[in-house]
């Protein structure tokens, strides 16, 4: 739960300059002001339209297109754009930063957005990687809520060169807005991630893609009956494009290590309908509900 | 929406035998008999727990374990067990069937099931094909609810020797309670079915599969971080493990037609990642999108 602090406390940054402002920085954004966390809080995105919607919708104070305004005397910079954006943001901004500057990202991919990174930031600065483990299919600004992170893991990957006052000041930042906080090696993050996230929505991208391949009378029906589990898919297959064109290449080798497993289970299961091999079938169906089993008692459901 | 009836008027039928009372035949049970649909019914199960269950529920108002007491005198009989079992039943019961009675079932593949049930329905009875399309992962009389149908496709699937009478009759029960139905060929219904709900359900049941082969450690950060997409996954392949055998056994052709299309754009995607396509990754995800925005449209998100 958040906690609840009174308006006359210091907040923990007094500038938080967030690059990039879709579901996640918005929602981050939403839940530091609640919690008073920032003092003042700048977005900085590409699109015109974007920054108007994080203004007239009163996540952020200002708004910018410019790198070296926004991270200007920012406390905190969250990077908060696709992975592939990573080396040119950190370039960007590096020789704005103010000193005693944290930078901070919420990628999908760790091993890659830190290469890209840390760099590129400055002595007396500091970086620390981190990934909120939420998130909706619905993508920017307007779909941002601040209760988006509470009970949801928030995983943290310093490595050798992260500063441990750093780290600690943003773990504390996302305990405040409601999540819980585990720290990790980047890698196995990675391969965590690819088995929990980067293949379910390469598996959920491939099936509506073979669906959406159907000739059109098929492709209705498709959608007309697709409450029968097709659906499911469908949600998960609706998510941002660029975010996870960028996790699938900047996660290449655990996404394509974790693929390859399941291509293998998935002959298995290929072979034993062909070969009318019914208890095969029906020992993995059993041992599957205990993974669901599993997550019910987590309560991760 | 379901049909408001005085208590009065005359039930559709007057005594209704459910073989099997799983999800599906409890819901049908417990909306029948909110809609006045039955003057009397009778489950038949293998299972004494099932039974009681039925009767403690008052989901039914009797319970057997002999099919011959089940069938005497009932004017419908509803088959809602695995496919597997159909040809079995089909034999015990024809014997003791009434003239004019109507049988239907609710299983997921219809050419099969069509092949294992019509050559043992007597003369003078009727048989009607059927498949609402509707469940959750849940199994059991228990996991019953009358509302299940509401706003729901119910597909039936007539063959040249189905009765046109049955045929009004099962399509007025389904309507009254809830569904919306539709008629299409055996044949047609397998292959949308096996696109729309078998395929989904085989790879979330592999991909969990793939999950669970892993070591305990890796296997219990991934319960911890389901949330990211993999959770959705465990929810599908939760669902009853003999029912989906029989459904992947019976629907074989039409599973491993589709199963195949599905493999080859799975190595598409393999191949986009290894080669860094990130144009042709983003290609898809955006045309996927398409494909969520018709579910939602014809409301079925």
């Amino acid at each position: 739960m958040p906690e609840k602090r009174s308006k006359a406390a210091q907040p923990l940054f007094n500038r938080v300059a967030f690059i990039g402002i879709g579901l996640i920085g918005a929602s981050m954004a939403l839940a530091m002001k609640r919690n008073n966390l920032a003092g003042e809080i700048v977005a900085c995105a590409r699109r015109d339209e974007t920054l108007h919607t994080a203004a007239n919708l009163k996540i952020v104070d200002t708004t910018t297109k410019d790198y070296r305004a926004a991270v200007a005397d920012a406390d905190l910079v969250v990077i908060a754009t696709p992975v592939g954006t990573y080396r040119d943001i950190a370039q960007a901004i590096a020789p704005h930063l103010k000193p005693g500057a944290i930078i901070t990202d919420v990628g999908s991919v760790k091993r890659d957005a830190i290469s890209a990174i840390e760099p590129h930031v400055p002595d007396g600065t500091h970086f620390v990687a981190g990934h909120p483990v939420a998130g909706t299919e619905h993508s920017g600004p307007e779909a941002g809520f601040p209760e988006l992170f509470e009970g949801r893991w928030c995983i943290l990957t310093p490595t050798d060169k992260t500063d441990k006052n750093a780290l600690n000041q943003i773990s504390e930042m996302w305990r405040k807005i409601g999540a819980k906080v585990e720290t990790m090696p980047p890698d196995h993050h990675d391969m965590v991630l690819a088995i929990t996230s980067h293949l379910p929505h390469l598996i959920a991208y491939t099936i509506v893609g073979t669906a959406a391949d159907l000739g059109e009378d098929l492709k209705q029906e498709v959608i007309k009956y697709s409450a029968s589990g097709f659906r499911d898919f469908t949600r998960i297959a609706a998510s941002d494009p660029v975010m996870w064109r960028d996790i699938f290449l900047s996660n290449k080798d655990a996404v394509l290590t974790i693929l390859q497993r399941f291509s293998e289970d998935l002959s298995g299961m290929q072979r034993a309908i062909r070969k009318n091999d019914g208890k095969a079938l029906e020992e993995l169906f059993t041992r599957t509900r205990t993974i669901r089993r599993g997550i019910i008692d987590a309560k991760q459901a």
